[in-house]
């Protein structure tokens, strides 16, 4: 049974008490798309003044890390680039480090927005796609024709990534489905259904790596929470005690089981996003959280 | 077990005697996209010549029926506009007669092609979105806003209906995603994963209508194959007996078992589009055919 700890400030100075390290969700936890919940900010700084660090770990790979650190910074929150980890990064560092293709076949097909090319040039990976204004337009009776036949194909493409993409089309779509079909590795950012934002929500990462699934018949690696991938990421980078880390976030199925899986010492949800309480009291509940409170700022206690 | 009728004529004869209607799956069957397959239109004029009625019946939304007259005119295959049915005409009838919804509530949100738009049209049923340039476009930070709150919905909208759309973009799946989190029924004109084209295959409506099972965790009721929605309005035009009818296509989990569940007298494979007969032999096959040929043409016999 979850520990309910919004007003009850024993319980919060206990529950900090028991943790160095808190990793963040950002999207529902921080803020929703351009909206920073109020007291968010100084909750932060509050737990860095009890000396515990934070790290941001976000699914939405719309940003780099340093598109990131510019968004926080512009919102009055202070951070490094070093402490925030976006699937795209996560990504970049799966497909440099752990499937390291041979040249002439490591080429990515990316379907998503500039934050994942960021961060393959930053892991120096050559890739195709994602911005590029060549692929933002209607599909041609000529693209049909190259397409199925092969000749508008790259033959060096070994990968197809697909995250998020607000400039998601048919052209993409059938690009990434014909490099599937011939054999490319199927990676996805993140399988979020949907996406957070403006107090709504919005067809996530999965809306468009789902259709790729159901074509191929095949299920992609998912690099973002709740995949180990990125913790090992985390942990490689920081060597953290996983029982004095807390995993805090919206969503059971990304969040809480990333942490529940990743075998930290807690997991604490915030009622700022997608789940909300009955969704861990259901019977079929992905996963259930240690702690949680209506929102992050609570944890402030009676400084709030 | 199927039976394989190509270059046995006797076999042809015995199969063509048992049947006086065929209904035809057209992609992969009749053509490729806008390749008709050699000796198609000699093979229903000669199953015309036997006295065998021929009917069209086609997943694919984004033609009217009036439009596929058009394309089979322009290849040489006679036909009329009443032996046709496309998943288009199928789901406006069904929203027309069956669902009825209240005026008020009685507006369609099309994602799709004008097909779609046609068949609505024919049959009085109020529609936005489809083909309108509004919804093609980028989504802005003005339409984030306005969906999340609602105050860019149309009220009336009861109907979200997804069919193939070559147009598909970011600002149409937000718009379909927040009519069915505010209780408009799902529909789909058929959910192929595939659409056969220029000899390959690309993403078909099922991949368009996807991410939205997977955003709002529903299904959408499907009007085309294997809908037997769609087989009561061929009987309704029609009144054929079924047992002297055939369905010949080339998907097992659309075309034969359409013709199986509908209790047809045969259902035929042809191996000229997605499934072959190794599909069928496989322990988890969905539908194995009664009968099978290499193409359509081969029904022809010596005359080929």
């Amino acid at each position: 049974m979850a520990q309910y700890l919004t007003g009850d400030n024993a319980a919060i100075d206990a529950f900090l008490d028991q943790f160095d390290v808190f990793l963040l969700d950002c999207d529902g936890v921080i803020w929703s798309g351009d909206h920073v919940f109020p007291g968010v900010p100084e909750t932060l700084e509050y737990l860095r003044s009890k000396g515990k660090k934070t790290v941001f770990v976000t699914n939405n790979s719309t940003k780099s890390r340093q598109e990131y650190l510019t968004k926080f910074t512009s919102k009055g929150i202070k951070s490094d680039v070093e402490e925030i980890f976006g699937s795209a990064y996560s990504s970049a560092i799966y497909i440099s480090r752990i499937l390291k293709l041979p040249p002439g076949k490591n080429k990515v097909f990316v379907v998503g927005e500039s934050g994942i090319e960021n961060e393959l040039r930053s892991e120096n990976v050559p890739f195709i796609g994602g911005t590029d204004p060549a692929f933002r337009r209607d599909i041609t009776p000529e693209d049909f024709k190259g397409l199925a036949d092969g000749t508008l194909l790259d033959p060096e493409v070994g990968v197809v990534l697909a995250g998020l993409d607000f400039h998601i089309n048919y052209l993409k779509l059938s690009h990434a489905f014909q490099y599937l079909r011939r054999g490319a590795v199927f990676l996805a950012t993140n399988v979020d259904s949907t996406f957070p934002m403006s107090h709504g929500f919005f067809p996530g990462a999965g809306s468009i790596s789902f259709p790729l699934n159901y074509m191929t018949g095949t299920t992609p690696v998912a690099l973002g929470k709740p995949s180990q991938a990125m913790m090992d990421a985390i942990e490689g980078k920081f060597h953290f005690d996983r029982k004095r880390t807390c995993m805090i976030g919206d969503r059971l199925n990304t969040d809480i089981k990333f942490g529940i899986e990743g075998k930290l010492g807690g997991t604490l949800a915030v009622l700022t996003g997608v789940h909300q309480k009955a969704d861990w009291e259901a019977e079929d509940a992905v996963a259930v959280p240690a702690f949680y409170v209506d929102k992050l700022s609570d944890l402030r206690g009676l400084a709030n």
